[in-house]
């Protein structure tokens, strides 16, 4: 389809659990793509019901020569799907049909799908191979690299999983094309988190392209994902396991939890809540007087242009566990919406005793975890939102 | 209580995921047993109802001047709530408390709190740390150590989990004269086990104490506990992820892991199944021309004197995947005991595209693993099993 931009292929470098992103055009269905995989007897191709009909009998097709037999699973789409149950038909699957612990997966699809069946790839017999072909921007800018699995439990997203790296990374640009303008959306705004976070040459470039690229212009496209597999790349090579210097991809992230969690799963697309999100830790970062307005408005006027919501949502007071907002005023008084944003950033992963800890930007492409005084954060959820 | 028989340490060797194995008296309600653990806020014990009324106070107390805040889930008792449903409950706990990355796990209990304590701590925010108090003779000897952890799947036994390390393992030898007899037997089929796959004289001393360990002599217990740990830990530093060596602590659980599922769990203690199971692999081991008869005759008297049954029972039919046995005679024919034996062990973590590996004997203290043919299969279990 695109055949005159080059597949690049970008390392991650870990040790024996080191891997390639592929990045380029007619990938998903080359037979040559997945040659170097080890052999194995069975594949299971997990994918959703979107993607499905799109990809996966090309996929399978591709994987015929490889696999003497291939099965599918395809999960209902979207984040309030993230769920266990959904996570159980994998594994039903992949008993029904005696799959051994040589059979690789392959995840078809978004952030969910990835997500999944990365989880489920680390929990089958304690470990079986997988490969990632993720079909979003967002999943291959970001979530399928980098080998974080999951699935959400009701009172916080991506609170069950294991760091767990595939074999390998086949980002297919063709699959770009078919992608909804929303999720196109959604997608940039993990693209758009790299130049804050790491490099400015980078933000100016998604700036002066953001046109082409919501155009999906091919090149474009090649581009914006190659070089955010390429600071992904670095930061997760120095933390695998998040320990320190990986905290910083989460730019946006704690605000935009608690948005996913507090609206319900799958209410905002992820990448809407952390284009939103990285919206309100900016404006946090100004507040403690760690970055200047001008930076600021630049970062809110791109994410705009990307099509991606800029204002907070007020969030659902039933969405949080009973009792754990400490609103220091007694059970009776009336929760505010900043209320619910703090009850769901205390239960983040990077909270510490309760703590909540924001990656903000304190320099030109640098960013930083620290926390914040309650009321300072109250400050910016009220300024970030709208009213009721 | 037995304070005459002085503490051991096993260390398990794993780089730097090494760990030691405390084994003693009076170690449970001791802080100097835990004074080493990392610094947290919160502490999580996971225990179940039986065991809880024992000694869940005595363990929240001694951990007191180690953590502020020390919560407490009980679970129900027995392997059939080995399952998602009740590992949920765990992470449910950590959430509404608020549990952040540092939190550490106490598994107090038997293998099935083991093993659902392991895999919640592996899983709860991609990973937080845990300690393995086991309270029976076969936790302390076989399932919490090593960091294989599970829950069972409908379909099959420790089907979903992790390889995870424990921050220590904690084995008060007090806590086993409270142990039923059903399950102190339980235990000794682990016990037993290390005789057979690894050393003789080990296997002469468990013959010639087994009544002392039947009246759970301490200092008897002291040393089938501390040898049982000393060769796993051997076994476990070769081979970590299970991928050669390790199988041979797996001898008698083919067998026995089909006994479990095809009862339903729970029906069956996992020990008496690997009794019966190593039974089974000990004929199949003689069919197979690898050991004498005089060994098989010991080995089965030996667990018949632990109180253990050394007779396989008739599994249900309806404990297997639809479509699941491949009887060869068409679908309308009625299922054999062998048939559905075999369809179970065809979903074992050991077999490989469809072809079941066998835990065997093949000279004194020596153990491997082999395939074999059905038909010689379908004899051992005819010849073991009590007819309908």
């Amino acid at each position: 389809m695109h055949a005159s931009i080059p597949p690049n292929t970008v390392e991650i470098d870990l040790g024996d659990r080191s891997y390639p992103i592929l990045i380029g055009g007619s990938l998903l269905d080359a037979p040559t793509t997945y040659a170097d995989l080890p052999p194995a007897t069975a594949a299971l191709v997990v994918t959703n019901s979107t993607v499905s009909p799109l990809y996966a009998q090309r996929l399978r097709t591709a994987l015929q020569g490889k696999f003497r037999s291939i099965h599918t699973v395809v999960l209902s789409d979207g984040e309030a799907h993230k769920t266990w149950q959904t996570l159980n038909l994998i594994f039903d699957s992949l008993l029904a049909h005696e799959c051994d612990r040589k059979t690789v997966l392959f995840a078809l699809g978004g952030g969910v799908v990835g997500d999944m069946t990365g989880f489920a790839a680390a929990s089958y017999m304690r470990g079986v191979p997988f490969v990632q072909v993720p079909t979003t921007l967002l999943a291959q800018v970001d979530s399928s690299v980098g080998g974080k699995t999951a699935i959400n439990h009701p009172l916080g997203k991506n609170m069950i999983g294991a760091f767990y790296q595939p074999l390998k990374v086949v980002c297919d640009l063709d699959t770009l094309q078919t992608l909804p303008p929303r999720e196109l959306s959604a997608g940039l705004a993990e693209v758009i988190k790299y130049g804050p976070i790491a490099d400015l040459v980078f933000f100016d470039w998604i700036e002066a392209n953001i046109d082409r690229l919501l155009a999906r212009d091919p090149a474009a496209m090649a581009h914006a994902v190659k070089r955010s597999c390429e600071i992904k790349a670095w930061v997760v090579a120095q933390d695998e396991r998040d320990y320190g210097l990986r905290a910083i991809l989460n730019f946006g992230h704690t605000f935009g939890h608690a948005i996913e969690a507090g609206l319900g799963f799958g209410e905002w697309l992820h990448g809407e809540a952390v284009g939103c999100g990285m919206v309100m830790a900016a404006n946090l970062s100004q507040r403690l007087g760690l970055v200047d307005a001008a930076l600021v408005r630049r970062l809110t006027a791109l994410i705009q242009r990307a099509g991606l919501p800029i204002r907070g949502p007020q969030l659902l007071a039933g969405s949080i566990a009973h009792g754990a907002a400490q609103t220091g005023a007694g059970s009776s008084r009336k929760l505010s919406n900043a209320d619910i944003y703090l009850a769901h950033m205390r239960v983040d992963k990077k909270a510490e005793a309760g703590e909540i800890k924001f990656v903000v930007i304190d320099g030109p492409a640098r960013a930083s975890v620290r926390s914040a005084p309650d009321a300072l954060v109250r400050e910016v959820i009220d300024a970030c939102c709208d009213g009721r």
